[in-house]
């Protein structure tokens, strides 16, 4: 079985496309789940500004709001897209990034979202690369139980692999897709490197942002 | 050793960005590498117009346009993008897509490019779901030697998984990150594939014009 880090009581969300292999159209009505933790965290977290993020201290980005459901640091959140730290990371600096609103899989995003993911996949990996140091990292993304995804409502996973032959890389490749165990998240690293990689996403923005005014 | 698809021979990129945690500035120099199969693959495939693919006979997809390299089936060729079909597939409908130009890794493709990417991911997903018939699936995308990146030009995996516990499923998890053996590509097999993905990828785009034209 693979873990479920959200609990096992976790119900599956029942298809509402009659086609899976068109993106169908989207609805308000489908747009949250009350029993998806992913909606969960979109619902308790603002949209800020991620090229000037909120002081850690901030109430808008406190772990806590999650609660009763773990603690969760932000990384990243945009009036349509939400990142935060694997709540039982792979490695140091295990980032998921998703839409905000309810998408099961990759083909529910709208066309727009799937830009949006797309161009902050970048930013968030070269965040983790400056935050962590690592220079090497995994984008994964699964879709469906055959495929290992556990909670279902879209999300890529931005994974740091400091190296090639540890043990953890041995638990990697037998983690990833749904197998072994996985270390819990220690709070107050976690509140420290999610600062971190705000403060570079913050960075790598700006630094987009003035590369495209000097083209002007 | 991590299997090298397209030959041992290819020499690692030497890292042109003084600074990997930051997305470097775009040089048109760097923008194809001679060694390297994907640029070629780029630069013998001209654009077409996704919503209306060649006829399967048509010149300008013919797979042995790479030769004397490993004969490529194409599914997609804008401006700024190529996807194709894996040559040694971890499933049917293995594809990969990568930026034309040369971009050793993410961070280093630009903001554009990575918007062009995720929105793509969608329709080259759904696209390989219809062609298929399989519903469940991953993405994948390696950087660097130590994430098992074998080609040094950024690529996304899109790899249906037909089912979770078969002899396939259970070298999935050991192959994906750089041990094992895949299978290679039957040509007459490929060139029927492809031709349906490339069909499929124009019936999902025509379906997002429509939608966003239905909203207009």
């Amino acid at each position: 079985m693979a873990p479920n880090t959200y609990g096992s009581s976790l119900p599956p969300i029942p298809s509402t496309d009659l086609d899976p292999g068109l993106p169908h159209t989207h609805h308000a009505s489908l747009d949250s789940d009350s029993d998806c933790p992913f909606c969960h965290i979109s619902s308790v977290f603002p949209a800020y500004n991620p090229a000037d993020p909120p002081a850690p201290t901030s109430s808008v980005i406190n772990p806590d709001l999650t609660s009763p459901q773990p603690a969760t640091f932000i990384i990243l959140s945009t009036p349509h897209l939400v990142a935060f730290l694997d709540i039982m990371p792979l490695s140091l600096g295990h980032i998921l990034l998703c839409p905000r609103p309810h998408r099961p899989k990759l083909t529910d995003a709208s066309p727009a979202e799937s830009a949006e993911l797309g161009r902050y996949l970048r930013i968030l990996s070269a965040a983790v690369v400056r935050a962590t140091g690592v220079g090497d990292w995994n984008v994964v993304q699964n879709n469906g139980a055959a495929a290992a995804q556990v909670v279902p409502h879209m999300h890529f996973h931005v994974i740091p692999r400091p190296e090639l032959r540890d043990k953890r890389s041995e638990r990697f490749t037998a983690t990833m897709f749904g197998r072994g165990q996985r270390d819990e998240l220690d709070e107050e690293e976690a509140g420290e490197l999610a600062e971190r990689v705000r403060r570079a996403v913050a960075e790598v923005v700006r630094a987009d942002e003035w590369e495209m005014e000097s083209k002007l």
